[in-house]
């Protein structure tokens, strides 16, 4: 099984896919977590391209075919072997990012994302679980958390809230794919709230 | 006007792009000089994830995303800038080293290539010559330069030729943009052909 979570930095869906990946080894599965950018040596060298300098640095057309670029590795590298071992691979982000952030916040590239997608990647998780939380909750611990890494929380609070629109309104595009999972509360009531959103997965 | 070069390692193309750039100067014109992969400070950084490394580091078709991703910055922050300030620019491979590179040598990728471009470049020369010599000369002198920048050097004659034929087959399929020149002799008998290649230019 192909897992991603997905949704606006501080919603805690590092903490989500660390405690779930926890929960299905106890349960003895066999669990790849990784996470995007990145994941595979090749896909974290495209990484240090885009998480570090200015945001005016790529343009978001560029910046895409980068996130695409990392995205066919890790794909190829970890994801599809470890999907072929049988083991279950946890994300925290894929493709929807890239549809959220490049495509509906920077421009109206969604159009190109998707083509772009369907080209080069072609592949969807096989449930996607989006950490809601407001805007402004997520701006605040994504700053105190203070990794320097994200060029987005600089961009402030409307933008914020644009890109958790973005990611509830994936929940209604994808409705098969996307679970929206309340992401108030301490990280173990959410935590509950994704295990309930899992299926029964056969031993 | 957009004018590229191409052509097998070896060929001599960065010699002639350098030759013609300095005979358009000396006609009194303002000419850009450029090359691929690179061209603009973004894409040469990319350059260094594609020159480095082995020729595993990445797939066909992350390599081909990355070379997109360089060409999209050099396209954006270089050719157009300089087209729209009335500069000739030339440069020293553009999207047929990708055609024939990853396109026809590396698996059967051309398709991928093509809708690649569509979505993300969509721009051609206007004119591209293609420096035409026998793939045993090329891999000759591109070994006896030894920038070890070429993962492609490495991959022997029967490689090099079909990259030559490659080449060539451009020239078939695009007969209004593609010219062929001969690269036997000296740089300056091949310069002279060149010139005679282009249209003639309004002052």
């Amino acid at each position: 099984m192909f897992i991603s979570f997905e949704g606006i930095d501080g919603c805690g869906k590092s903490t989500q896919s660390r405690l779930l990946a926890e929960a299905l080894r106890d349960e003895g599965r066999d669990v790849v977590l990784t996470r995007e950018p990145g994941g595979s040596p090749g896909a974290e060298e495209i990484r240090r391209l885009l998480v570090e300098g200015t945001g005016e640095r790529w343009s978001p057309e560029t910046e895409t075919l980068l996130f695409t670029a990392a995205r066919r590795d890790h794909l190829e590298r970890l994801i599809r072997p470890a999907l072929a071992a049988n083991q279950t691979v946890i994300t925290d982000r894929f493709a929807d990012s890239t549809r959220v952030y490049q495509g509906a916040t920077r421009g109206d590239l969604r159009a190109m994302v998707d083509r772009l997608h369907e080209v080069m990647i072609g592949v969807e998780p096989d449930l996607t679980l989006v950490i809601d939380i407001d805007a402004a909750t997520g701006l605040r611990r994504g700053t105190a958390r203070g990794g320097g890494e994200d060029r987005f929380e600089s961009m402030g609070l409307a933008f914020q809230e644009k890109l958790a629109a973005g990611f509830r309104a994936l929940a209604a595009e994808y409705p098969d794919r996307v679970r929206l999972i309340d992401g108030s509360g301490s990280a173990d009531q959410v935590a509950a709230r994704v295990r309930r959103a899992l299926p029964a997965m056969p031993a």
